[in-house]
């Protein structure tokens, strides 16, 4: 056990988190005080011993310091039965226990079922480090209603009122074949392998149950979730997400990120609602922009991702001041402009997005771009209007394209082995 | 500067390498034994800092340890200008040369023509540890000739006499639109943003010359090239590699790997050649089979990696040892076997395989298995008969689909700042 694991341990004994619940102390606000902790003490960037601890009052991979690689699945259900998607989030958390703490799906090396049966565990990962795995779950809209409205699994009377497809937003090209989907997995570690071997054994146990809509493999976080991490660049060469909620920053998450105990539903609290999109980056057209129109786009220098009003990178946007003419210093329909609280009613995100490729398309050109994950306390006053404000007014949009959309509720975190993802829903709804 | 820094600069200090090749004394020897030198020193997780030094008498990329992550790029060549090829080549050389030591195209943060012309450097490396970066140039046969039979550029006189398009292999099903190319350019970084900027980068110096045909990220190095490094695992779950060429193997490297300088044509003496081929694992079908078939397919126990015959991953394997029946231990039509040596007339080669996922097919299927890179010394007498045998008789093949094929020449190193890729093939036909 490394020091890293020995201080989670001791900060995050089984015993600590159970006793904190068992006590009916649970807040909200006490659970994201425990995850901030994590993020506090987890250095920057990850040794590959690193774990973060699996139950807990909120789920992982929210504002666990971002991992360097994802891999993301959404699902579809394809059975009728509530009690076999039951028992899929049952086998689920059992196996997102083990494979977040290193230990391979089922407890040994070779199947349970001996030689002549298929091992439990893939293997690939067998040999690797935890390399900070978190694996988060999510429930789409269409878990709760098909698209003709039918409530599928009786849960459609606690379906949160801002759990809906995401709408169209101007100049969005969205493919619905990779957008959408009843469950999501979000598996985020250093080592891609090992996220990747994450979600291949969740699909693996949903055999029968649930099949893979779509995935997404990302690379070289886009955002930061922790100050002790530098700002990482997209592929445009600029910094992203120098104004992003941190992890430790209490107040922040409680009134933007975490669903609080008054809001509804109940069966929420402690969780978050999860907002993607897929941004190709039309690398091409951008690679033969001038430095000046990139840092206009942006609002910010490309180097130093300072404001073009001056200043450093975390030096306060000053969106009123000019040069020697009347024109703002920050373009009005700079991304910096358009994004800023200011612009928004206040309103703030998290951010982890990732970078991707995905090969050339028939031109030559390479499909690259950010695959945008943003969790928030409410889609409808957060996500929604900062989109439309982004996909009307944002510079930016003419070197990108939308190209996929989704939307999830992530439920609260287990508080022990015995509970599931979305106990509480179905408890509610039983 | 680091301490791997430090020794790196002080071993392979310019001056030390040019010294060595001024004084006539290079054999292919002598250029191995500087690039084992680097594989005995690298740590085998090679720090973030790590750096190769990107001149020598052999290219870099085939013996130095595996990195985690790749990002290969094939080029078709728009020009039927000799010259344009010529000086895109000289462009990548230096750019190469910037990148793998960690400073950005063109030397400065921004563009030499200033704000208002687009920077030289895309950017989204800026902030990042140079990660291992290793960048390798080859030339596909089509470059020496076109699919006519035509001279494109007056290199057809120099073409080996093994540089041709792979054969059909039983069971292929290879698309042509992801296989073959003029060049190709593998990148190799423990950090996949890292190698992939090193392509994008590559590929906009290519443009109005050049242009990406296909490309292909991989991950989490399926074999090994550094017996400081453990044997990964590929996507089945079983160590891959366990008898590959490691880089510090100066016998095997001369005879299966580096052609020598008795090798026709001369100018590719210090070169090699690369096999490619994409292999799709059928994971669905495997993940439900026996860890007996499993076992029986490789030839080895899944869990430690050792053949079926007995001891530990690196004992010997007895093809020939019965257990209390007549069969085989190890299968005859074992990967293990089939691949053997032994069965190929002693023929080995250097496997740098890595690992892929390309999220799923309609079917809800994960796209998943092998980007399979061989170095050898002569495609003809290693590669095509040892795969050739593998297509036939590998019990293997129930549960992975050859989907893309490549082979290119790659040549000798760059001997300093004013050498430049395949400058003895252009100078040999000028």
């Amino acid at each position: 056990m490394t020091e890293v694991d020995e201080r989670n341990a001791r900060g995050f004994s089984r015993r600590a988190l159970l006793g904190a619940f068992g006590a009916g102390a649970l807040t909200v606000a006490g659970a994201g005080t425990a995850t901030a902790l994590v993020v506090g003490r987890a250095p920057s960037a990850h040794p590959a011993s690193a774990q973060y601890p699996f139950h807990g009052a909120v789920q992982q991979g929210v504002t666990t310091p971002m991992q360097r690689s994802l891999h993301f699945a959404a699902l579809d259900i394809t059975t009728t039965t509530r009690d076999a998607v039951i028992t899929m989030l049952q086998r689920w958390s059992a196996a997102a226990a083990a494979m977040t703490t290193g230990q391979p799906i089922g407890g040994t090396r070779t199947s349970t079922g001996g030689y002549d049966a298929p091992p439990d565990d893939s293997g690939e990962a067998m040999d690797l480090a935890t390399s900070g795995l978190t694996i988060t779950v999510g429930f789409g809209p269409t878990l709760f209603r098909d698209v003709a409205g039918h409530d599928r699994f009786g849960l459609a009377g606690q379906q949160p009122s801002c759990l809906h497809e995401l709408p169209h937003f101007p100049g969005d090209q969205v493919d619905p074949l990779i957008s959408s989907g009843d469950l999501c997995i979000q598996a985020c570690a250093d080592d891609p392998q090992v996220a990747v071997h994450a979600v291949r054994n969740l699909v693996r146990i949903a055999f029968g149950t649930a099949t893979v809509r779509w995935t997404q493999a990302g690379f070289g976080a886009s955002s930061s979730t922790s100050t002790e991490q530098p700002t990482p660049r997209n592929l445009f060469g600029f910094k992203d997400g120098t104004n992003n909620i941190m992890g430790g920053d209490q107040a922040a998450l409680d009134d933007y990120v975490w669903v609080q105990p008054a809001d509804e539903p109940q069966w929420m609290a402690g969780g978050t609602y999860l907002a993607v999109r897929k941004i190709r980056m039309i690398l091409e057209t951008w690679d033969r922009t001038s430095l000046r129109e990139q840092e206009g786009v942006f609002g910010r220098t490309r180097s130093e991702g300072a404001p073009l009003s001056g200043g450093d990178e975390f030096t306060t946007v000053d969106l009123a001041a000019t040069g020697r003419g009347t024109d703002p210093l920050v373009p009005a329909d700079s991304h910096l402009a358009v994004a800023h609280p200011s612009s928004n009613n206040g309103v703030r995100i998290l951010r982890r997005a990732y970078n991707y490729t995905a090969g050339s398309d028939r031109l030559g050109r390479i499909d690259a771009g950010l695959f945008f994950l943003a969790f928030v306390r409410d889609l409808d006053t957060q996500f929604i209007p900062m989109q439309m404000r982004l996909s009307r007014s944002d510079r930016m949009n003419e070197y990108v394209r939308y190209q996929s959309s989704a939307a999830f509720a992530i439920p609260s975190g287990l508080r022990g082995p015995d509970d599931w993802f979305g106990r509480a829903l179905f408890e509610a709804t039983a």
